[in-house]
Parts: C-alpha cells; structure tokens; sequence
C-alpha cells in the first residue's frame, strides 16, 4: 500500500507549554491537524476544500508516544504520511522532531472516518482515493 | 439599567498553565465564556438553545485585566452580570476571584452582537430583552 | 493489581467546539488530565501537592478512541482508574460518557513515567504506591 | 515615543474554530502572543532569552475588537507593534488581517509588567529600552 509523505515546521507557542516547562500534552494532537492540514495542501485538495466537496474526516483513535521535551520558541519538524486503513478507514501517521538537530519529539497516528455532510458514513470518494495513488475500493 | 448576576466556580486546569507558573492569558475569555453559558443557564434559556433558536452572540470586543496569579488546581469563583449595551449590543462583565479569601484574578468585559443564523445582524428577540427585565426597545 | 476509580463530570465548553459542532479531539486529553485530577484528590494527595513534594508524572503515552459526539454544554461523566504500569509507570484508564444517558464518547489511557523535581526519572514514592494500595517495588 | 514594527502570517487551525464556524475568540490572545514572539526575535533578543536572562513581562491587560470572520486555513497577516507604557510598562499594539486582502479580523493591545525571576517587579532593564530605541528611564 502506497503512502505519502509531507514535511512542515512549527514553533511552540507560549501558550503551548505548562507549568512543567516543556509543551501540555493535548498540543500534540493539534500539532498533528497542522501536519494533515499540510499534506492535503500537498495533495492538492486541501482539507478545507475537502469539506467544502462534503468530505468529512473525523478523527476515530489517536495515540501519541512523547518522546522528549520541547520548549516555547523551539522549532519542531513534523513529517507526515497517510495511508488508506482497510476500505474505509484513512490513517496519518506523525512524528515531530526538533528541527536543529532531530532530537524526537512526539510520535503518534491518528485515524479517520468518512462522512457526507449529514454525518453518515460513505465510501471515501474516488477522487481521495486515487490522490493517495490507490485503485478505488 | 438592570442587569443580572450569576456566579459560578471552577479550577484551574493542568492544561491552563504556561511555563511561568499561573494560568495562560487567553483562559481568562475562555473562562468568561463558561460564567456566560452557566449565566444564560440561570436565565431559563441557556446559550446552547439560544442558537438551537436561531440566536447568535458572536463577541465584537474583549477586555480584560490581570490581577492576580491563580495557578493549577485553584479553585475560582466566577462573577457574570449581563445587561443591554446599546439597542443592538448586550455586554457581559465577568469577575474573578479566588474561592478561598476573595483576592482577584481578573476582571473584564465582553460585548456582543445579535445574529440570526445566516450571520445577518438583527435587532435582540423580544424574549431575550425581556429576560434582562427590559423594555422590547 | 489493584485499581482506584473516581467519577467526575464536567460541561463542554464553547472554546473546546469545533467547526464540525462537536468538540475538537485534543479536548480528551485535557479532560482525561481533570479527571487524573479528581482521582488524586480523592486519593488524598491532589496531583498540585505531588509536584510540591517533588513527584512529577509527565506523560509518556496517550491512547483514545473517538465513540460518540458530544456537543456545547453537553454533561459529560467521566469514570478514572489508576493502577502502576510495571515498576516505573502508572496508568491511567478515562471513559467519558454522556451523562444523561450514558452514550459513549470517548475512551483511553495514559501511560506516566515518575520524575523527581531535577526531570530525573526516580522509582515511585512508597507513600505514593501505598496509595495506590500495593506493596512497595 | 517611538516604536518598532513587525509582520507574521499564519493560518487559522483546525483546534481554533468554534462551532459558530470561524475561530474562538480566545485565540486572538494566542496569535497576539506569537506576533510578540516574532517581534522580540527581530529585535534580537527573543522572549525566550529574554527569560533565560530573568526578564519576565507577564500581561495585566488586554483588549480585543473583532472586526471580521476569519475561518479555518485561512492565511492571516498579524502586525505588531511595541512601545514602552510609562515608566514600567510595555504596550504591544496588534492587528490582525485575511492575507490575500488585507481584510480586518481583530485589532488589540496588551500591556505587560516587568518582573525579575523572582515574581518581583522591576525597572525594565537598559538592555530592554535601548531595544525599543529610546532613552534608558
């Protein structure tokens, strides 16, 4: 199974971190919207146009690995894949490193439903499935 | 004018933090928010069936002032009163203080405009005036 | 192994919707640390008085599956158990669920390491084991 | 009293939107923060040094007008500008516009106190106001 592959950077915010000093763990998960945000950019239907189409993906399971501490103003550099999960089923795959010098960050996949805009689940359309280069289930 | 009080309590949230200790800055407006849906609660018409009526309160300005630390776990208490601003505007003042001894935390106000659902301006329903003891203006 | 168990509620807040008129994923994991919170309240040594002692638990693993929607202002229950991960993690299990009905909306765990107040990692307190009903490792 | 100026872009995130379908209103906070980030890094001395160095500016006000929708992946062009507020002060001023037509979607401010490592307030240092161009106090 084929996947694709995008690579973004961030900066932690202030109002990313906590009173430990490093970023509060639920920023992880938003940092990984940013990455799929991207990469569908990248694909050429950005995901905000995806739900313009009436493609909704809402997100079924998360895990995130931590894997070291960043800090407010460090450069992070998030790579991200996605991949179709069974017929119908799309996963993201995450991971986020400092971007000086590689050092892990946070690692982690999310996975997805298809929906019309009624909130039903569908097939996912021909036109996504053939942007991730596969034959249409 | 009149205008109406509610008060509500809440703790600080690990995930509120920031790196200096005390509570993140923008919290402030969302915990203003809560005093208003705990507020409109009291009302007899919470804020979640205000937009099932097809009433909207988009915020159009914010202030607010820090006056105190509040950090993790703290449990505050929450002051919101409501009144009419104008013929098209409703403001909120919100106050907080720590639940034990009463020293504040902040203080501020938001105001907001009245929409329908399609985002047009409209002038506030009959009974949301009158749930502020207002004349219908 | 034994297991401690608290349930908390809570409301979701306007600031933690989305777009998509449910609440946005990373929201779990901020709920699931409220409820990790009252569970160590309820131990008699709130998580706040830990990190005095010296005891840190920063995360290491997050893990949710998405079960329902749940919406602004919705009540939410959220059932919390703890129990130690081998010798040098503690888990944390998180079920939340519509209050009202008890429909499922979001399930997970979290996995914490222990570190003393330098980020060293260090063997779990005795009085924090015993806490948790155990022996001592 | 002069001033210094700075531009960013960034674009609205998923976790930012609201259930009204544009951003929540408590982000402007965050985004005027990351524009005081980018304009302390173009001075030369970021915030993030600025702490290491025992330089803390906490917030004690904020004001925030809305001014327009901005919805999610949006491009938006923020300005900031800094100068001192009185003797111990300093205001940043921020504006917040849709990129690709200047459109306004919020215009702030925010004042921050200078407080050393200790939580105690100072003088802002030599180093500080000779930054913003102006005489040492």
């Amino acid at each position: 199974m084929s996947s694709i592959e995008n690579i973004t950077t961030l900066r932690v915010r202030y109002s990313e971190t906590d009173q430990m000093g490093g970023f509060y763990n639920s920023r992880a998960l938003e940092w990984f919207e940013c990455g799929r945000t991207e990469m569908t950019r990248k694909f050429g239907v950005p995901y905000s146009e995806m739900e313009t189409r009436g493609l909704f993906l809402p997100i079924v399971e998360a895990h995130v690995k931590f894997l070291g501490r960043a800090r407010y103003d460090d450069e992070l550099r998030m790579t991200t894949k996605v991949a179709m999960f069974g017929r119908a089923r799309v996963r993201f795959d995450h991971e986020i490193v400092h971007a000086k010098n590689g050092a892990p960050v946070a690692r982690g996949y999310t996975v997805h439903a298809f929906l019309d805009a009624t909130g039903k689940p569908i097939r996912p359309p021909a036109w996504f499935t053939s942007l991730l280069g596969q034959e249409t289930p």
